[in-house]
Parts: structure tokens; sequence; C-alpha cells
């Protein structure tokens, strides 16, 4: 194969964006051959775009059965992108799906299950993983500079949304619409990062959800949620989409010192001898090891979605590593999925989940969700505005 | 009275440089006339430090007996604060007591109400709060300039403590002997200030402390505290005497901004308009209140333990409105003990607590304690160290 073939289904923000970045040759060995939407107004869209260089579908069925494609961008509502990534790989195409993964794990896994029997290149758009400081935040952790991590906290909570926000599309912070609030629409890069940049997935969970605290919606928009992690770390991970300004500030404090990302910059406060050993060694009783604050220097740029759909068409014509594997997915899903079942439960969960727990109280929400998905398919796909 | 006799009960660290600056003439209205230490060596050293000037005691009994003072310094192991207090109180003396209040709120309760019955001037070493920054942090609030309270954040961890600190008293760090670790030993300063410069006092509280975990101690060394309060605002509480370096960094989220303490610096991020006006007015869908960032100016200088001592004399002397009440020692206390309830029992405490089931655990702890009181009168009065 020397061009890949890609389709996109979804020409809501994400996917007519996907859409022209590729069509516009920004994809090194891709090529736009198709898009589908049920909407006959983004169909008009994309033929008023691509001219008749592009197979445009209104059905998913019809895409499948009908597209010249070897892969596929998801970039559909969060509830579809595990079944149509399913149907995708029993054609025998490669995917590449929106964040997040799905909306509840238990379909996640058989996605993934569906992945590993095609053989196919499986991508998930983890856009902030190009982006080179949270690289060097894991580079500096897995390269054993930080010494074994103590503690995590990530303070994400710069996603003010106003009412209005919500109520420009009747399906948008819903059960049954979008499956979860702030954890699930705006948060699932930062609870990918947090797992991806420490290597570490929490044992269990205790969290504190506010359900339309701060908006007239059904699902959350303030998290607090506390983890335990294996070697006896603790974390804490604070999101919500009602305070402005808000703070993206993360901390991850290991034995050799403390990581801090703040206003685009990366400092590490580094000590010449681990704190472990000097506890052990030192006998003067007030008195800390030597420390040096280093602004760690970043090269490069973010690539963002360009550079993730760059790294997927790589892996699937020279065979490169994928910077995001889309099995990956179901990691910051199971965070986000322990976190509502804490909150809903207000006890402890531990990991990984009881999916089949999480499933059932999920279905309770949908059915006592105010927006019914089938009352209106025409706003199902609009996913504009979101990241 | 023109002039404050004053004693001072305990010649540790604290109780020494208090002494020393009363002496020396710090105190405006304040003269040094007894000291009493159950230890010969520091009644030695006040001996010949203060000369025949002062009365010295190693007795209790005998200090309370034939002193001539008019107000006591209580600056003894923490478990002796109430009673101390209360024998002042009874015999018509005014109190100024280190931090904490006491170890639990049931005594620290009967200190108060002694305290009002003796209608004297009692006041608590909450020597931060002559911090300019705390008192902007306060004065921001209470104006109104921040607007309601959303979320409070601080993360208090620049505790570090070596194991050879922990060593170096065998009343340290023990149930018995200090009565708890990091939550009361080190951090009464900024649990005070917690709820000082915000007005607010946690309704319910799921704490998670660590104890013995960085450390060869019986007492916790590693808290992480939510908390909910009464409008519905969320907070954080972390602290730890097991991270090298640590961090100081108090955010608190209102209804007009954001107030970050950190590096001594305040900084206010300021809306022109509160943010439910806008999420109730606003038509945009994205978008959010425009937002300053100011540095806020802080005039004045932290005058600490000199300063807590003059306005104590100066309310003694002239009705001066106490910076710090002791009465008000019971609240950073309460959320102390809340913690430690919530973190034995493994579920939420709501506060007010019940004093008593904090007394009994705390008994039990006191009983399996490593440390036992009477084994060693003569470390159970040495403070040095602490703050």
């Amino acid at each position: 194969m020397e061009q890949v073939r890609i389709g996109i289904i979804g020409m809501g923000n994400m996917g007519s964006s996907h859409a022209k970045n590729i069509f516009d040759g920004h994809i090194k060995g891709a090529i736009l051959t198709a898009i589908c939407d049920e909407r006959q107004d983004r169909i008009q869209w994309a033929e008023n775009m691509f001219g008749n260089k592009v197979q445009c579908f209104n059905s998913y069925d019809d895409f499948f059965a009908n597209a010249d494609i070897d892969g596929v961008i998801i970039a559909t509502p969060h509830y579809d992108h595990p079944p149509l990534a399913i149907k995708a790989f029993k054609r025998g195409l490669h995917v590449l799906s929106e964040k997040p993964a799905g909306v509840y794990t238990k379909n996640v896994r058989e996605m993934n299950e569906a992945a590993v029997e095609s053989g196919k290149v499986f991508g998930m758009m983890f856009n902030q993983r190009t982006n080179p400081l949270y690289q060097k935040v894991r580079e500096l952790i897995s390269s054993g500079e930080l010494g074994e991590i103590k503690r995590t906290n990530w303070i994400i909570t710069d996603w003010y949304r106003s009412q209005s926000y919500y109520d420009s599309g009747g399906w948008r912070a819903t059960w049954s619409g979008e499956g979860g609030g702030v954890m699930l629409n705006q948060s699932p890069h930062q609870l990918d990062l947090w797992q991806w940049t420490t290597g570490l997935m929490p044992k269990r969970v205790r969290a504190f959800s506010g359900f339309g605290k701060y908006h007239d919606i059904e699902v959350e928009d303030d998290v607090t949620a506390y983890v335990e992690y294996e070697n006896g770390a603790t974390g804490v991970f604070i999101t919500s989409t009602g305070e402005a300004p808000g703070t993206n500030r993360f901390e991850i404090v290991g034995d050799c010192g403390k990581l801090v990302v703040e206003d685009h910059k990366l400092t590490f406060s580094r000590l010449r001898q681990s704190e472990r050993e000097f506890n052990r060694t030192y006998k003067g009783g007030f008195g800390e090891p030597e420390c040096w604050k280093i602004d760690i220097p970043i090269h490069g740029k973010t690539t963002e979605h360009i550079g993730i759909m760059n790294n997927w068409v790589d892996a699937i014509l020279h065979g490169a590593e994928l910077l995001a594997p889309g099995e990956e997915g179901i990691k910051s899903l199971a965070i986000s999925n322990a976190v509502y079942l804490s909150s809903w439960t207000d006890d402890w969960v531990e990991m990984p989940i009881d999916e089949d727990l999480y499933y059932e109280k999920l279905q309770e929400k949908i059915e006592q969700s105010t927006f019914k998905k089938e009352d209106n398919n025409d706003i199902t796909l609009n996913v504009s505005g979101t990241h």
C-alpha cells in the first residue's frame, strides 16, 4: 500500500476538521476518499467542500458496504465509538477513534478485542500526547529521574462552560446523549495524560461529584477524586466546568523531587540525594536534601490531531509505533467510570471496576435522562465545540 | 494596671524564645516575672539568662500558688494546654496558649468555658495570622471581592522531617506524647488560616491518612482531606512530612475569580462580571467572563509571635481586639479531629464531630502507644524544634 484511503464518520467540528486536514494533504500518505454523516446539511457541506473527489454517505451501513477505504476515523458522539469501531474492524479496516474510547469499559473491552482479532492498526485521538511538555514529564518519570512516585495532583478546572453552551444541544450533558459531563467530555485528555505520564493506574478510587451543581444539567460539572496506587502513592484529580478562570496545574512528587506543569512550563525540583536515602542516613534532626529548581527545556511543538493522524497512517504504511494505541483508551475511561461509580455509591471503588455494575448504574441514569436519543437524530451527531 | 506581669510555663524552644522577647522589652507593657519548667536544666538555663529578676518554679502547683503574675503563656506539650489554661483561668489569670489549642476538642471546650467564666483575656499563638499576606486573603474574601466561595485547596507539604527528627524525642509523633502527627504538630497554623481566611468551617469531612507511611512512627505523616461546606463549596487539604521539596500553595475559587497564595505572593484572578451572573446571562455558547490577573500588593511585615504577644498584652491593658482569640483555637482542632476520625473509621465525619467518640478512639490509640508518658517526665516538655 502506498496511500491509505480514509473515510471519516461524523462531520461535526472534529470530523470536518480532520477531513479538511487530510483533503488538504497535511497527512503524509493519506487520502480522503469518503465521509459519512446522517445529517443532510453536513453531507451538503462535505459535497461543497470536497466536490466529487470524496464519496458521501448518509447511512453507516451504506458507508461500510460501499466506501473505498482502508481506514476509518470515528468522530461521532461518544456512545457510537465502540460499535462503529467494531463494525470497521470486522470489515478489515484500520481505525482511529476520537476520545473518549467510549462511555463504559464493557463495550470498549469488546472493541479492543475486535481490534486485536482484526490485526489492524487501532489508534486513539489522544492528541495531547503529542505535546512535548507531557512527553517530557513522561520521560523524566520513566527514565527514573523523578524516582518512585509518592503523590500526584491535577487541578484541571479550566473548562468553563456557561449554561448557553449546554443549552446549544439537547444531547449535551445528558446521560443518554453524552453519557456524562466534565469527566467524559472535557477531561479525557488529562485522565489519559495522568496515567500515561506517570505509568500508574489507581488501585482504588474515592470520588465526590456535583451533578448539575453549577448548571441546569443532569450530569456532573464538578469532581474531586482521590486515588491510591499499588505502590502506596496517593493522587487527587479535580475538575469542573463551573469555575472561571480555571486552573491547570499538574504536580507529581517522587522520591527524587517534584515536577510541576503549569502555565505551559515544566519545573523540576530535583533532589541531589533521594529522599528515602536521606531519610535513612541523615542524623541531624531538622534538615532536608539539597534541591535544585530546574526549568526543564521543552523542544518541539505540539502537533495535535495532525500529529496523531500522521502517526496512525505511518503505522499503517510502515509499521511505526503508535503514540496513542487505541487499546489504551480503556485506561482513562476506566478511571472515569470508577469516579462515577464511587460518586454514585458514595463508597470506595476498587480497580479494575465491576464493569457490569457500572453498566447497570449507567442504564438507570439513561432511563431517567431528560434527553431521549431517539427523539432527535439530527443533533445526536452534532459534536461542534467539543475537543 | 500599667504593666502586665507575665509567667511562662514550659522553657522549651518556644517558651524560652517568648521569655527572652518579653525580658528584652519587645512586648510593650509586659514584664517577665516568672517561669516554670519541671526540668532542672531548663530552670538552670532561665536562672543564668534572667538572674534573680524572674521567679523560677519547677512545679506547676508552686507556680500557680506563688508566682507574681497577671497572665500566663503556656508553651508545654499539646496535651497540657487545656488543663493548665483552666488552672490559670481559675486563678484569675489572662492566658496566651501555644498552638494547637489541645489534642481533642472535648477538653478544649472546657478550657473555652473556663475562659468565658473568668472574664480574662484568652489568646492563641496563631502567629501566622500576623502575616499580611493571609490578612489580605481574609480581607478580599470578607469584603466580598472574591464572591461566594466555590472551592478551596491547600497543598501544604513543606514540612519535610527525617527519621532522625522523630528519633530526637521519644514523645515525638506518638499518640500519648503528642497526640498526633503532621495534622497536630506541623499543620495547625494552616488549618487555622484555612478557616480564618475563608470564614468557612467544613460541614463534613472525608479524609485519608497514612500512619507511619514515610517514617518509623505511629502517627500520621501523610494526609489528604476532602471537605464540603454548608454553601455547597468543596475543599481539599493535603499535608505530609515525607515530601522533599514540599509545596505550599493555597487556592481559593470564588464567584468573582480566584486567589492563589504561593511563593509568598498573592495573585487575584478577578472577573469583571461574577461567574454566576455571566452563566445566567451569556448567550454565546463558548465564552467566559473577562478576567484580570492581579498581583495584590502586600504591605507591612509579619510580626509573628511578638505581634501576637503585643496584641494580647494590648488587649489586657487597653481592651484591644484580639487578632487570635483563644476560643477560636477549637475550630482548627475540630477540623483536625474530624480528619483523624474519618481516617480511622474510613467514613464521612459530620461536623461538629462526636467529641466523645473522638476521645474514645484517641484513648485506644494512646493505650497502644509505643511511648509511655510516665516513663520519662524529663522529655515530655521538650518542644525544641516545634513551631
